[in-house]
């Protein structure tokens, strides 16, 4: 039987309208590809009263109740407290959480503070959860037929310990099987036309806009065969051509970094508009450094000369947002480097510097290799960070286009 | 009195995870702005009973219910049906709600569907709340002491309509006053520790990490006045001190970006563990462009000695992840860039390549300017991207104290 779960977010920034949670759409999302039900979301804030009521209410509403926030030190987490108080249990330091809490700062060479300590202090009985991504202990509490886990509000560090502790346990024979395709270039609307009528073989279809990219998810249901589950993403492949990258793979800078480095292939990069964004994102890779050599960022007309020799006549009679430039930057900085690949990013990213002819959006990519250089325009609707993004993005991809 | 307000979201996909629910943080925003005082949050999907039982339990929560969702043309919009079994009133066609259907088809040019009339099935006795900028008329129907309010999920629409049905009802003459305050470089718990025992007269304080910051919250008592809130703003920066980065303003990137363009400063950025991160990180500001002329990423050791002129012994001597490499870099790229301040930043990000006298973590950034080159070593915790991520912000901090 799959479980019902309900999510829980806390934190009084979530009631201000501060942050947005995205905390409880990730939790939803992996609980969907293991088959888990979500019947409801709940975000409380800071206060007992209403922590308790929202911890009582989510037991109502399910059998397991994800908890995230209010782990931290200060005096406006309550979690811990909260749960305690709809168990009807002592709180009290957990020896347990203690040690993994001295032993993380330890490592760290620092001290534990009165304020840590209050992060060991746990409903009596509690189950503990190790974060070795950080410094608060997530815990979990049975009670009255329901499961609580607290897990801790930091993005990252929760989405660690779901891995960790929780994934496997809410995970049942039953559990369907999510195939994630992840496309690049093709708008969602456009993607799900494309869909229309396809046979999927009895699969639900979701798709999640996650920019720069559009992933499709095919949740296939108990006992899909594993042969008639590819015949499915087959088919869906041949619809979606290029602008399928991966399935079930990494993202576009995993891919590169994947592809290359297995190839014993080098890249090095010449920004603008994007200014280190591109390399940023290869660099999260570990293991980047045995494919990223180097990389430039020609923010003004005088680097993109200086650095790689870009002509003053080539910006002058083109624009620094032109082919011809993407051109000299991606050959420049690949003959500079001596790399295998060079890309060269030049772009109007907005809000200013838009004109009738270059509108606010517009990107020049380039990709220099041993075969020649590719080229390729594109008009990127949104604000200045979509542009960038997207603009790192569409580099990339043409990259992996160019090794096919 | 401030009215307490619930926000309830519908739709599947936000069980799915789909969509991440911006409507709510919108909503919650606008509502803290009027005074109003949101209890909680909650989001149900498109089954009746989940829905129904939201309804109720939101209504137990708060006087007012403002909910999103669930009034389009298609089988699995219910909201006005589950409104209507709560409050155990009929659903029958709203002639106020189909006219204004009818009138916007006409501008519109279009016909009424037999979905579009389900649109005007509307609880017996709802208020209309017309909607001007789309097809779905929101309602609202009070019941049993609450009053819950429906509009629709496109947030667009959503944002309209509260704006012109709802604000004014909710609006109070008690708006508090939020102040916040950024601080960079200072553990949470250890800000709380600095707090202690402070005067904050009367004033809420709240704290939040958003990595690599972490920022500090007041919220006054209405009627505090300006001045009586300054004093507590003064105590609680000679509190803070260096740590301390803004009051009420942007974040750090913005910070440098306005300072350093205000004194027709420049800069250029040599990043090897960073890979661009902190250069991206300014270039997300509008306006960058005036400020940031170069940078370069020297990810490998040939590059930083071919790009900037580090010495291979100066590497081989001290190693890559070293003070006297940081200085090199700062100075380096500063002199070649010609700009007023050069960042170097290097450091291992991990999770490979840490030693016992350079864990992973460890970071070197020199910030060197007009009148020489400081340097700073931290040991950052966390994961690869929390060490690059805070190793930009240290850098930019490091860059506003040299200008202090």
């Amino acid at each position: 039987m799959s479980k019902s779960v309900v999510i829980l977010s806390t934190g009084e920034e979530l009631l201000t309208g501060e942050t947005v949670d995205t905390n409880s759409a990730w939790l939803a999302a992996s609980l969907w590809g293991l088959g888990a039900q979500v019947r409801s979301m709940l975000t409380a804030g800071d206060d007992m009263l209403g922590l308790v009521r929202a911890i009582r209410t989510a037991c109502e509403h399910g059998s397991v109740v994800i908890c995230t926030g209010g782990l931290g030190p200060t005096d406006d987490d309550r979690t811990a407290q909260a749960v305690a108080a709809w168990a009807g249990l002592g709180l009290s330091e957990s020896t347990e959480a203690m040690t993994q809490i001295e032993s993380r700062y330890r490592t760290l060479g620092r001290e534990v503070s009165a304020a840590n300590r209050k992060q060991a202090m746990l409903p009596d009985g509690a189950i503990v959860l190790e974060n070795r991504w950080g410094t608060a202990p997530g815990f979990s509490v049975g009670h009255n037929g329901s499961t609580i886990f607290c897990l801790p509000g930091v993005p990252m560090e929760m989405r660690h310990m779901f891995k960790a502790h929780i994934a496997a346990l809410l995970s049942t024979s039953e559990s369907p099987t999510l195939v994630r395709m992840r496309t690049f270039g093709v708008a969602e609307s456009r993607l799900q036309t494309m869909m229309n009528g396809l046979d999927l073989g009895g699969a639900d279809l979701g798709f999640r806009a996650h920019i720069p990219e559009v992933q499709i998810k095919l949740r296939f249901p108990t006992g899909t065969s594993a042969d008639a589950q590819r015949r499915v993403v087959g088919r869906v492949s041949d619809v979606l051509g290029e602008s399928l990258y991966s399935v079930d793979g990494g993202d576009l800078a995993e891919n590169v970094i994947e592809v290359l480095s297995q190839a014993g292939e080098t890249l090095s990069l010449a920004e603008s508009c994007t200014a280190g964004m591109t390399s940023a994102w290869l660099a999260e890779v570990p293991g980047a450094s045995a494919v990223l050599m180097e990389g430039v960022i020609v923010y003004s007309n005088e680097s993109k000369e200086r650095s790689l020799g870009v002509g003053a006549d080539v910006i002058a009679d083109n624009g620094a947002v032109s082919k011809p430039v993407a051109l000299a930057l991606a050959e420049g900085i690949r003959s500079k480097a001596g790399t295998t690949w060079g890309i060269g990013i030049t772009g109007i990213a907005g809000p200013g510097g838009g004109s009738e002819a270059k509108p606010v959006g517009t990107v020049h990519i380039a990709v220099a290799g041993p075969s020649g250089t590719r080229h390729q325009t594109v008009v990127i609707p949104g604000d200045r960070n979509q542009v960038r993004i997207r603009a790192a993005g569409t580099a990339l991809a043409l990259l992996l286009r160019c090794r096919n």
